[in-house]
């Protein structure tokens, strides 16, 4: 189906009271106001004839009490252009165009930027020492996200169904291709000059495909749901959408760029795989960062995905590490070295998938799936959930295919996890000690987690590492059962005392009993 | 006691054939010939007035087949300077002196590079998949390490004694600190300049202390032990070497890589724990490579060691990561990221040593640090031992500080780890599979090592990952008992077959038995 402008542009946006203007509309009917981290919208007529996408450039130039952006206006097909700006600040902005065109060139306004809706915490960002996340606003944000590669590119029915579905689940992040790798029906970012699957033309993008993706990216902002938005992939060999030359990979990262950047819940994941998509350098993909950060003013966060060779995710422009592997996440003394590793974040965005598969990588139990989030949460990362059930045994018509409906048993566990690490004090949860292998995650002298996986202990030794010098406080004991979803406090408190150089113990309650059951953990809170 | 400049002189170097020259003697007097990889010394007299080490500089370019090299030469005191070269292949080379000292300056002549003798396979280098070591006459090296920083600074009788421990032990390497780190007879590398403890000179060296020290190394050579030079350390708060000014460390780095460089079998470890040496910055020791590059032509291997903060290794100054760490060698699947990290070889130089002290990081029992020695290796990494056992608790007199006997159970272990370890494929013993979890080492389809740890299993599966496509070679298998050091092979082959998409078994021998014992491992080799 074509998926009209009209639809998007007259649907309630998650900028909240500034509504985008209809295409026709002039400069002088935009909003007067915008809410801060919502979406401002320029819409200016300009020349449709040659290559817009090619001939014309726009760019207007914001500013507010001594901050200036440059925001990259991209065309909309029609003769329309846009320009799409979100401020990070509240007062007044102006602006003023500059183009190599005069009808879109000297066009000048302002608006107001406004306290912003409940609801509205604004963008995610790094925390201040880099290894956990936060909202504009000082919310903190604990990723927990799913992948539907391909869901923003299926029916409008789909579509609509995955966000019923992502409405009742716990995922805050959700992993999708602007390129579709799996049957879809919306397959052409291009105009298509022919009936081949190669026939199309990377210098012409079609507008309306990605008006539907930018849709998608609003209605899960919408939820609250962050849009981690991969760029490339090394998937579809029939298009060759990954194979484009340098000119055409960079006017792709700069339209993109200027269409969706604008979205608070944007996250830009520069590929999957990045390492087998054929044709492309490591020097490549850190060429086209630079190319990213210059056309995206709003600074959304950044990472890239890998099959075998970890990227070097210390690289100044990676926000996050974004990790693929089927095994670290299987002890938190795997886990960890990888947050030493980038000394920043790391999602571990896909650590094989719940399923019924036949497929070694999509036939995890739901049990053997959260237990991996587990590890990956003592170990101070964060995990991602995926999940491939069919009835039919064809991966590409699943949930991580196309998005629709859950089917497995993790996601109920997973908010409940979620429960727990949003109970974690600030900035998160950080492996302690991990030189000893406590197999401890939290915050020291202050919370601790202590996560059991497949062993089936039916006591453990209260002892925490603590130094004679550092604080003593007492501590108060859960016992959570991670699969059945129960927390059982234990009466009284522990009265930690030194008991030889490194380690603490109540010599009076020194043990406590578990049921013997796999999936335990213990929560330590000091009172 | 004094140390000799005649003693060492005097002594057979490793380099055979080319004595060193008295100090004394002219140009005139220099040796024809030097084996290749061997120790060629130009002598020269030049000016003790001023500060030599500062005001005079003597470079000897090196020519040969068009290749040349540019190499630094130092004062040795008493109005002698030293040039080292270290010929890294055959044929004439000849040599003319720059230098801004008339008396330096424009001495020429040539020495033949001769085939080595027996013994001299050259110096260490990388692998071409950078991810093992070999030597430069393409002989393997397999690093199987120890530590004993300040063994080279003790007295005669006991170098003499850590030499003989050497001899007889597996070790080929050993990480040994210019600077003390412990009680030492030499504690002086610069003049002294008064009774206090930093009444020292840091522009002007005492070359006594360095001619002692290159005894050592020499003399390791002799045995075949790679010397692990250590630059810098954090624990002389007393004298506060690693407290120099960036000049001053400048000047010493170029010093040490002048008087060190050529001994063939050198290492340079920048730093023990740089994390926690104080007023020192990353892009200070960064730094400082660079200086160390430009210094030595001879372009010996390079790393830095860590406590906290992992040093980021794939920086392309460093030859291969050296990690420290408690608890990452407890587990295959902790050890192989870090070569994925780095995409270089790794040695975990520090995994907490085998002891009798009650600090934790100098108690573990053999078997613990044996067991830690297999699990990297089954990584493909390579482990550094370390002892501390003592009757009196103090272990800075230990062998991990001063050196002198071994104590411990593991070292006979080792040496039985390292015949496994020689009997794998070229380049080394890569993980398999890492992402599926296997625990084995080896190389596809011909040579893998399975181990189980401190597990104590009565059977397993013969399975090993392989898809139909790939080799299928018959397997003879043998059972290792790690610890008391016996290899058990299982009569006739294990004729494999596809079991499904993913692994292969031999469906009449599906399972091997194995005795329920503790560090039992299973290594099957293709026929």
């Amino acid at each position: 189906m074509e998926f009209s402008r009209r639809t998007m542009l007259g649907s309630t946006l998650v900028t909240g009271a500034a509504a985008l203007v209809p295409a026709a509309t002039a400069v002088a009917a935009l909003p007067r106001r915008v809410e801060r981290w919502g979406l401002y919208e320029i819409a200016l007529d300009g020349p449709s004839s040659g290559n817009p996408f090619d001939d014309v450039r726009v760019v207007a130039t914001f500013e507010s009490s001594g901050k200036r952006l440059e925001i990259p206006g991209f065309y909309d097909g029609d003769g329309i252009y846009r320009i799409r700006f979100s401020p990070g600040e509240l007062g007044r902005w102006t602006w003023r165009t500059t183009s190599n065109v005069a009808a879109l060139d000297g066009r000048t306004g302002s608006v107001e930027s406004i306290v912003p809706r409940a609801g509205n915490h604004g963008p995610v960002r790094m925390t201040r020492d880099g290894y956990h996340f936060v909202h504009a606003d000082g919310t903190p944000y604990r990723p927990v996200g799913t992948t539907a590669y391909s869901w923003a590119l299926q029916s409008e029915s789909r579509c609509a169904e995955t966000l019923t579905t992502l409405k009742a689940a716990p995922f805050n992040k959700i992993r999708m291709c602007v390129f579709p790798n799996v049957p879809s029906v919306a397959t052409d970012p291009f105009v298509r000059t022919g009936g081949g699957p190669k026939d199309w033309d990377a210098t012409r993008f079609d507008p309306a495909y990605f008006r539907r993706f930018e849709d998608r990216i609003r209605r899960l902002g919408e939820l609250g749901i962050e849009a981690d938005v991969i760029l490339f992939h090394p998937y579809d060999k029939t298009r060759g959408y990954s194979g484009m030359r340098p000119a055409d990979d960079a006017r792709y990262v700069r339209y993109v760029a200027a269409r969706f950047g604008a979205f608070r819940n944007v996250w830009w994941a520069m590929a999957n795989e990045y390492d087998i998509v054929e044709g492309k350098t490591v020097a490549d993909w850190d060429a086209l960062f630079q190319i990213l950060i210059a056309a995206d003013p709003h600074d959304r966060l950044r990472s890239i995905h890998q099959l075998h060779v970890y990227y070097d995710n210390r690289k100044p422009w990676i926000t996050h590490a974004s990790i693929q592997h089927g095994a670290a996440v299987l002890d938190d003394g795997r886990v960890h070295p990888h947050r030493n590793f980038a000394q920043k974040a790391v999602i571990f965005d896909e650590v094989i998938y719940e399923g019924n598969s036949d497929k070694r990588w999509a036939k995890l139990t739901g049990e053997q799936l959260v237990e991996r989030f587990w590890w990956g949460t003592v170990g101070g990362a964060y995990v991602g959930h995926g999940e491939v059930i069919t009835d039919n045994g064809d991966p590409d018509r699943s949930w991580l295919g196309q998005g629709g409906r859950l089917r497995g048993t993790s996601p109920p566990r997973l908010a409940f996890l979620k429960r727990i690490i949003e109970s974690a004090p600030q900035p998160g949860i950080d492996p302690i000690q991990q030189f000893w292998d406590y197999h401890l995650g939290g915050h020291e002298f202050t919370w601790y987690l202590r996560y059991f996986g497949g062993t089936t202990p039916t006591r453990w030794d209260v002892v925490l590492p603590t130094r004679a010098t550092e604080p003593h406080p007492d501590y108060r004991i859960d016992v959570i059962d991670t699969w059945n979803m129960t927390i059982a406090p234990i009466d009284g408190v522990f009265r930690m005392h030194q008991r030889d150089e490194y380690e603490i113990i109540d010599l009076k309650r020194p043990v406590i009993d578990l049921p013997g059951k796999p999936y335990m953990a213990v929560r330590l809170i000091a009172v």
